[in-house]
């Protein structure tokens, strides 16, 4: 299988790269870049020197179908709205690493990013590509929208947790922490190093992008039981609050989440344990915590891993779920080459066994 | 003025040694370690060289109490509540900057710290030491109790909202993140560089000792609340859910705090900032932060400042307030310099003018 | 006395505000920034906040001459060179932290920095501000060229040496290592976090425009050394590899340092250090390590000091001379308000006493 | 083939395990580690949690012999002398990352590492492996000595340059600089984070017990140089100044090395690469940078490379090279696993066709 990557210099892009080289499946052919088209990327990235062969070139929507089968986004928000549907019509697959197909409410999107959402049709026709939660789906689909990596980390930790009642999905609070690289390559004071090291700073609280992200899969969950429950299956609005933060690292999100327990008396950690295990048994990059031990960002460094672990508190009557990823693997680049494992029938894990890097 | 600084290698001492120094009133005659006496203090510290010319000594009470009139402990959980009984006896101020004398119940101390506690006599004569909360009882007392660091930056952030009943204390959750600097200079594969770096760990998870250090404080202030506004003055137990982390920096702490808003339709932030500075108003070491931006923890670095800023939302009825300081100084040394102003009359600034050093 | 800074937003000059602001002698008037004017200082830094009041204004020399009664220029090359000399006419003190006064030579100017120089007789008047060494030029002068950061570190360990005639100086090699931070605030892919974290780069080998600043020092010594043991006084060019790189820290210089020995047979660090000390012995900034102990950056962080260690191997027949500054500090600011002091009669120490922030 | 691991817990060793683990012709079937045998090596490494099922089993030379067909030592100083030679007499190759079988001269190790050499018998049988240098030697050897960190980044720079007579072999000069993942694993307050973070230091000036690896093998090839132009192979002692630093990163070596050029006329940057490019063209593992590039560590994250830059100085007569990898790849357990391929007469490249992880 054929594939180009559009959006070449940026660090999605470039994680993709290094996936798709390894991958036994597929051949990277086109990595496109409109601004540095001409270059060798091995002069963008001398990291590359001597492995890839590759001229960054432009984008040529007409030869493009042509060449390849898949093609992975790796662009900032509205770039890729106005190429995924041309793409579509001609039969190649897209796999779309920015925000432009995530929210199904057109009006989220531009009430969010700020911009005109892509086509209804098109939003309807794209899945969410959570690949652990809605893999039946992405298996049937041609157009992936690749989740943010802050909403990957977060909605990993939860959502076996509302599926099976054991939380309030209205009492959800999520504590955001990120490394540097989530920001992309894009120079800017916040991102500028003296600026950032030996710094924590809060940044975005109640106004990310990824917020309607979260709360519309924590919906779909809720109305999923409600529907269980009861007789009625319409989407309630539950938003949750959710905080970002930069830390001074370079790759790496972990989300701490707090709620209410729905059974505060009974709730223990191994009840979560149990439930998580069973719930991700027969999906390999989610890894669940013993008791008393809580995941590091380091432990997935590289990898595709999402390592979640619990804390119950009889006292408050909340549970505390820590969820870690690697942002440019599970949260960018590796889920994406999941979700292309997935749409293809392929072992999932597929290019993804790279044990994560340690130290 | 006299001093002396028992516990003396650990970060907390440095940063007092720092301190003292440039104090106009005060002069530290002596720096004890029992491990390490007999060493030039140059040789444990050469950042100290050629500035200071203190041997480490060995801890005499009785030729303490001869020299000096105030005593700093910045010893491990333990220690202080051996001592200070004596020195007090002696006429000698004390001012503790670990945990042994900030619990006022000592079945608390006994059950975080798994320790026995400190006599309850002393217990009572020892002043919890928040500067700007607890002022007029800190001028007045002989035995200050230096609060921890989260405490001091969790509590700054939440005790003006309780107060004045913006927040429903029942419904807070702290999300705790530190520099390493915090765990001292004791070797542990938990501050080993290479796991640390480039790392984000959640420790402890309810289980820190800090926690009721931070839950008696707010209890205290939920009971005034209550005094003044019905008829019982009871204290009610009050638990907050509290996550900590360790983050890849060496100083700095920031808190990032949820609480349900007792008044959701109307809250705003501006209604936040406005209370929060008439709150602090003759407090300089409290900056509020303008709407729309959040402290970060270098902005703080190497002084005493706590900054702290807001974000409030309507479609969760919670706010989130994020308050930052350095550990090493308002979450320690900073804050013990600050309780010796305040016991003398003096400046509260005295010593503590340093501008953070940025970046 | 009132002074001015010029280049207000960049990191030498939030340095200097820092050092100005508790310095006695100095009150701070006018903090200028053509491209930020009108804004106020903490909006830029909001570390400032409650701290000082100051509106970033206007560079107007006319009003300038008549407010204040010296000029720090924290400046890109090229700027200070066109407005010293009008400053000067009019008695207004000026210390340049930026390259445009620093060598004699016009012609190397241009080669190096790629600018007209500065007008030879201004070049004439203005001392090279290293202040341990040209103390007594420096007293008499009413313009200083700040020396760069890493002349700073370089010069302070080779100088005694080459004037004692211990090791040749046309055998010098400079392996200089630097923070981050003496890039500057202007952003860039080179000091882009996530290029630079956990990233050691080596940059501009044999082309930084210091290099031309260090051999003129050690020609003027080795011309000195020259002159006094035989009958010529004439200087010659006395080239030095000089290497550097980008190690992943916000402040702080090393300069290691390689020469033959003048001796080897009866070399030893002993006498290095004897000779430094006696050299130094009344100049408080400059600290000599303990024979097998070397100095590391962090032991002179936020401070003025320069801490310099010695290594003689026989096998070689070379001498290994570590220096290290914090690069902001003596390297920049601090050097500059030991200037002014030096230039005013104060005590060299004024507002320069703090203790290194250590950790 | 199947392999097993002493010394399990390190750092060397976990950097083997992600090694054999994706390694074709490779089963790792043994980790052992006498301190924590019994353990899960997830319990030590929960990175490696739900992908590798090993206990961490004690020393048995007899079974292991029974077990296994080859044992890589990730062990301190003086571990593997003891066991090899009964090993080997068994049939079971060995590729030692310690220093034990390193240095021919038994004085040699016992001066520099103070402890007995390994017997002068199995001295002789142990091929230095330093891969691109000796690959005919390791094609027949089965006992490999696995180069130091900083003598693999330090002789791939320099070796070619001494062979084809480009430089003075008894000019050189190496500024080492390391990340602190090559002090390891075991605790310090060398390598404790607040320590470490932020700080540059320099350490074992002239004292590094890699001084004698390196001297050793360009003793070799100067000597080799020598027997080819004259008559005479015998082996000259030639001394290089040495110095190492401690860098705020955990993976990376960069060796910055000094030389007199030979022939400084006619010397440029273009015949260094053209040299470099021929010597290393049919050894993927060695790349080297364009003219007016020099590499940086990041680089070679994760990977087995080395990446190699050249200035040429026609002022000072020096070249500057410039040589990085990580420490623990191409440092460590990439060579050894290099060594392995080499010495089973499989692809060099097999199993460690990773991309460098950047960022």
């Amino acid at each position: 299988m054929k594939s180009a990557i559009i959006g070449g210099t940026g660090y999605g892009a470039v994680e993709l790269v290094r996936l798709l080289d390894k991958h036994p499946n597929i051949e990277l052919v086109k990595v496109i870049s409109n601004s540095q088209s001409g270059t060798d990327i091995q002069d963008v990235y001398p990291h590359l020197s001597n492995i890839l062969n590759i001229q960054l070139s432009e984008l040529n929507i007409q030869s493009l179908c042509e060449e390849v089968d898949v093609v992975f986004f790796a662009t900032p928000a509205g770039v890729s709205k106005e190429y995924i549907p041309e793409l579509h019509k001609q039969g190649v697959k897209c796999i779309d690493l920015s925000g432009d197909f995530r929210l199904k409410n057109p009006q989220n999107y531009e009430t969010w990013y700020g911009k005109s959402s892509a086509e209804t049709t098109y939003l309807e026709k794209a899945t969410y590509g959570l690949s652990e939660i809605y893999g039946d789906d992405i298996k049937n689909s041609e157009i992936i929208a690749n989740p943010g990596c802050y909403p990957t980390a977060a909605l990993l930790g939860l959502i076996p947790a509302i599926n099976n009642k054991m939380i309030d999905p209205k009492t959800i609070i999520i504590d955001g922490k990120s490394g540097v690289s989530g920001a992309g390559r894009g120079v800017s004071l916040n991102t500028h190093y003296s600026e950032i090291n030996e710094n924590l700073k809060a940044y975005k609280l109640g106004q990310h992008q990824h917020i309607p992200e979260i709360e519309q899969a924590i919906e779909w969950s809720a109305a999923a039981v409600a529907a269980a429950s009861a007789n009625h299956a319409e989407l309630e609005s539950i938003p949750v609050s959710f905080s970002t933060h930069l830390t001074p690292m370079t790759r790496g999100i972990m989300c701490t989440m707090y709620a209410q327990l729905t059974d505060p008396s009974s709730a223990t950690v191994s009840a979560f344990i149990e439930h998580y295990e069973s719930f991700y048994e027969s999906h390999p990059f989610v890894r669940i915590r013993p008791e008393g031990t809580w995941p590091s960002t380091k432990e997935v460094s590289g990898s595709n891993y999402c390592d979640i672990g619990f804390q119950v508190d009889a006292r408050t009557g909340r549970v505390t779920i820590v969820s870690v990823i690697d942002n440019l693997m599970k949260g960018a680049a590796g889920q994406a080459v999941q979700n292309l494992n997935l749409m293809n029938g392929w072992d999932v894990q597929m290019g993804l066994t790279d044990i994560p890097m340690y130290p």
